[in-house]
């Protein structure tokens, strides 16, 4: 029941020292990123993130893949991914640290914390009306676990908070909308829009010049702000910059590139408006990973069901 | 049934405008930073925030003051009150904008914001291990209205929370410490600490050098960190700026001062791992300010009670 474990962007010495402490019965075998797997036929079980293309091709015994991280876009792009299940995580402590980072900047951008920082700078004493949270519109698209939860905890906080996804979704307190159908009515009342979709060819650039110019522009706050959490690749960084130099948007808080790290000469770096962050919006924490990965693997074992088999005709 | 308003740090026009659309049918009279009140014997309501003192001291018919804030400090400083009810503003419109100012605050330190923008500038990707919320030991000094919904706030986005009041207090899912005799535990146990505490001689200086030598230093953020959107007075800034230079306080929030407008020279304007905001953090909304005090005024002309009394042996 050998586990290979690859993620060649992580401390593979921690990884394999936490799993070692959670499973210390299990055969162990890692792989970097040139994707050589030592002793393929032994392989049961694969523990995955961001890893080399073709490394789950030949391993002839494989049972299960666990993809370490919610969106599986980057294993779904592998041509040589046998028909076995995968699964994602879904990690409370993933979904409550995506929730955090969310509210800090709906916050930011509603409380005008980067104005008052830039005013500090020049020692200015000087406050602005600024609307309550009842009164700002805050949309969230994607209504999976990240997202319900970002727009439960955002409502709470008194916000004004509608939903949009693909299919029908329910969440006591907010307005929610799906599909095409109910895109263009869900933008139209949205001024903090919050995306936490994943990745899929549906959702490829989406955030572009024509959905930012039909974002609500209700003067009570100074927006629209844009806010990305999701994937990347949904946005489109061109039309980003653009849209903040011209007041289509009047703020970003983007923790997800096209490219990552993202490149030195982006001018998304260098605007006043737009906060970044490398991909930290939600880590897992190392510990509640491995307990997620291994408990469903020794529940498979005891011929229990898997949970959060990703369905690949809908890519998640 | 002569109003009076006096509110001398606010926009006379806007104030009047509003008052006279709640009550139309009221006398109305204004006074200024001079404390001028033109007819003196028609007044039965003042209506003041930050008002000169003295104004209150010659109105032979005075029934209420109604005190715009939630902290009655400067008015208590005036020796010339009468012996009439004072009714200060316990607002939740108010508190929950304090809510939002805290949850913005907290977040910010706990997920490093601050850092994040500084790398940001240099166009640097870096990313930092954080602790998860419930790693997060935060300490909210006074559970009146703003504290108590404060703690709830925190509590849901998951930290791990405790409170302290003069009085024994308790509230779901808070460790609540009373009293001088509960006073170290607290410190001791809390890395983020919120101050919410209103202005008494009890809380004048409380937050000083010795305070901040007690606080959790527990390894799993960079702190301690203070937070203060209670009394400016309650702080000994010179005592904040020594703790950020030598590090005994890894960051602040202020956003009361013991003097305002902040002096251009205070060296904390320029601290990096300092926010301040003038002021701003619970607002009220003229509206809902209006509506409460004249709804409280034709209760009380229709024989009810008022609410909200200032006790004077407490000060609050």
């Amino acid at each position: 029941m050998t586990v290979l474990f690859s993620a060649p962007r992580w401390d593979q010495d921690v990884w394999m020292g936490r799993i070692r402490e959670r499973a210390p019965g299990r055969a162990l075998q890692s792989a970097g990123a040139d994707g050589v797997v030592d002793d393929p036929e032994a392989v049961r079980y694969a523990l995955l993130w961001q890893a080399p293309h073709g490394i789950v091709a030949d391993l002839p015994n494989l049972e299960v893949i666990f993809w370490l991280g919610a969106g599986v876009d980057h294993l779904m792009a592998d041509p040589d991914v046998p028909d076995v299940p995968i699964v994602r995580v879904v990690d409370p402590s993933l979904t409550r640290r995506m929730t955090e980072w969310v509210v800090l900047q709906v916050l930011t951008h509603h409380r005008d914390q980067l104005r008052y920082l830039d005013q500090q700078r020049h020692r200015e004493w000087r406050a602005h009306r600024c609307p309550m949270a009842k009164d700002v519109r805050v949309g969230v698209m994607g209504l999976g676990e990240l997202g319900r939860d970002a727009a439960e905890m955002l409502r709470r906080l008194g916000y004004d908070v509608a939903g949009w996804s693909r299919s029908e979704k329910t969440i006591e307190g907010v307005a929610c909308f799906a599909g095409d159908a109910g895109f263009g009515a869900f933008l139209a009342r949205t001024a903090i829009l919050v995306c936490l979709l994943p990745m899929t060819p549906a959702t490829e650039g989406i955030l572009n010049a024509d959905l930012f110019s039909r974002l609500a522009r209700d003067g009570r706050i100074e927006g629209p702000v844009v806010i990305n959490a999701g994937r990347g690749k949904s946005q489109v960084e061109a039309d980003i910059a653009r849209a903040l130099d011209d007041g289509t948007l009047a703020g970003v808080s983007l923790d997800v590139f096209e490219t990552e790290p993202l490149v030195e000469a982006s001018p998304l770096w260098g605007h006043p408006r737009a906060i970044l962050t490398p991909h930290v919006a939600a880590e897992s924490d190392p510990d509640h990973l491995i307990s997620y990965v291994f408990d469903q693997m020794e529940t498979f074992e005891a011929g229990g069901e898997l949970v959060n088999v990703v369905d690949r005709t809908r890519g998640y």
